[in-house]
């Protein structure tokens, strides 16, 4: 290929986890293609997402101001403080629609091997911002991983002298499975919290 | 999501062929985390490829330049000239290095149903092309389906008035291929096509 630009927006592409160097070939040959549709806004929506976005320093969300939208907005439920490991996983919990408090993103979980440890991590600030008032309740939902445990009974310990109360997401058979296709580990759990059929 | 920003990029992201909305999510995510890395990068990539990127006015190549970097090529065979539907198979047979001809990018196929003809395609330029001069061979490599087959066939009606030597790809087992898993159509094709064992 003699094409050096095709090339090199190629092999861009095909950094992007779900591309590999073909599907990032038949991406950028479709981008091509769809100059004014697609090619050019995307252009433009990653400069402006490379000028704009950065981390809410309050609960380390990702957004086009600081404080973010989520710790901003007067409507949300300032005394529940949910913790998660990853922007992503916030963006889980929002999709439910279920959950009405804020946030605080740790931005990754504490890993002896990889040598993360607390303040490698946005913990620090989540014991400062609970210290510093109004919080009474924290939900710790790191992922149900050794590592998003061992975070959380880290945290806890932390929150242990606060006075804040602090809870877990429920562990159990999730909607729409079947106990046959389900772990151990689930199962027994489920039956450890299971609750009066009213 | 309160991220206007965000959720844009993320709807532009998912029209790529090969990524969904989740993937999109998760492709949004890994670029903002890697601003310097990946996210300007890529927007510049993009920014460039809309404003350098046209199509060659001699063969319908994609490249910064027109005459195209192929066509320009003093050490390719003018005299040779591989039809191809799509930039992509041109870009399979340059992978193979076997081709050091010229090329002819159709655009797509012939096909009734969707109301393509000879017009909407690349083929008058062919001909002219042909008829203009050097070419002593055309390769017709369009794809081994029914409309590909459909399109070679009518362009080589269109250039039998002109002298010029024209051919077709050579149907047969892949290498690598186990016959046990081939299709009766090209199992026929390469028994009829056989050749002696020197």
């Amino acid at each position: 290929m003699a094409v050096s630009d095709v090339e090199h927006l190629i092999q861009l592409l095909a950094k992007l986890p779900g591309l590999g160097p073909r599907s990032a070939r038949r991406a950028a040959l479709y981008l091509i293609k769809r100059r004014e549709a697609l090619l050019v806004p995307l252009a433009r929506a990653l400069t402006d997402a490379a000028d704009a976005i950065r981390t809410c320093s309050v609960c380390g969300n990702l957004d086009t101001r600081d404080p973010c939208a989520v710790c901003t907005d007067p409507k949300r439920d300032a005394s529940i403080v949910c913790v998660v490991e990853d922007v992503a996983d916030m963006w889980a919990l929002e999709r439910t629609v279920a959950f009405r408090g804020r946030y605080h993103v740790l931005g990754g979980t504490l890993s002896a091997l990889d040598g993360v440890g607390p303040d490698d991590l946005n913990i620090p600030a989540l014991v400062a911002r609970v210290r510093g008032g109004d919080i009474k309740e924290v939900i710790l939902a790191t992922n149900a991983t050794v590592d998003g445990q061992t975070t959380a009974h880290y945290i806890a310990d932390a929150l242990a002298g606060t006075g804040v109360a602090v809870s877990g997401l429920a562990h159990g058979v999730p909607v729409g499975g079947e106990l046959d296709y389900l772990d151990e580990g689930t199962l027994s759990a489920a039956l450890k919290a299971r609750r009066p059929v009213s």
